[in-house]
């Protein structure tokens, strides 16, 4: 009787969700390691054994945190897409917003790279599916631009991988650490690396 | 008058470069952090102190260790640079073979990332000179491929910088991992990158 009217006062939702903001404080100010699902109960004023009937695990909120980071940067990449810039200009502003987005959210707080680097370990198909549909969204990009004459590329979707992969030193969390410690002018480097991949797609400037 | 002896025995030098062997393959095998000075030092029949006489802490052994490991590499990329190849052709073998190297030599062995990691943390400048000497080799095959009009670039040393970073996913010891993982065609997906890095350089297919 006391459960179902406790089961009343709160929306299963609701709860997933604080339990998933006070899991990602967590992982980011203490570390992915170092929490335990008892610390997010007692947080929360709930037992252990109430989030496991949210979550079966530590792995299983990472990886729900870990759906939630690259929505968001799946949804920045696709509403720079949907604009009506021409091809050249909404590539630029889709692989600048991304840098920036990553740099704010993954490289500012130390204990973040925790939760990266078990991301990669453990939630590997959401990241591989993440991949594989930043590269589609840059395809398409790239088909806008042979169509409008911007772009002279035979094959846009191998064209979208090799874009990907000449920006990874701005887009994945690791390197951009390691290009802000080697470059003092990361600003400029983003600048000439974005000509030189306008320049592989065949935009004469 | 006994250590007088024991000098003249072995060559400083000689002593100097087993440490470094087996130092290395304790690095390797059973990983940096859980090697001691001590481990070494038994397995050369030496006494830690012996040790210290060359290397005044396990930090400058693998500071050694790391240049060696950078120096073999410029070694490969200057040897191809020097070759008569016409630039496009010398640019994509230099490339390769650095992909290769770093793959042999840092990935196969699990441990070797754990080099890596400490040697970006406590020898950066090592690795910086090294990354700033890779750029320079490859300008200077940027500059020859100019002269002989394979490529139509304007400045070498930009161009260099966004070719290097172009193939970072093919380069960066932790990349190329994420890659070998990410990818069942890694050998594909390297063609790809280095046609387009070409086409970047404004060769025409």
């Amino acid at each position: 009787m006391m459960t179902l009217i406790a089961r009343q006062r709160t929306d299963p939702e609701e709860t997933r969700c604080r339990i998933l903001e006070v899991a990602e404080n967590f992982f980011r100010s203490i570390g992915y390691q170092k929490t335990s699902v008892a610390d997010i109960a007692s947080e929360l004023g709930m037992s252990p054994a109430n989030i496991y009937r949210f979550f079966p695990s530590k792995g299983a909120i990472n990886e729900c945190i870990c759906g939630r980071i690259v929505k968001e940067v799946a949804e920045i990449a696709f509403a720079i897409a949907r604009s009506s810039d021409p091809a050249p200009e909404k590539l630029t502003r889709l692989l600048t917003a991304i840098h920036e987005h990553n740099k704010a959210t993954l490289i500012k707080e130390k204990r973040a790279h925790e939760m990266v680097a078990v991301a990669m370990q453990e939630n590997w198909s959401t990241i591989k599916a993440h991949l594989e549909q930043m590269t589609t969204i840059i395809e398409g990009v790239i088909r806008e631009g042979v169509a409008a004459g911007d772009f002279d590329v035979d094959d846009p979707a191998e064209a979208a991988r090799s874009v990907k992969a000449a920006f990874v030193p701005f887009l994945h969390p690791l390197m951009i650490e390691h290009c802000l410690r080697f470059h003092d002018d990361t600003e400029e480097r983003l600048r000439e690396q974005l000509r030189f991949i306008l320049r592989g797609l065949g935009k004469r400037s």
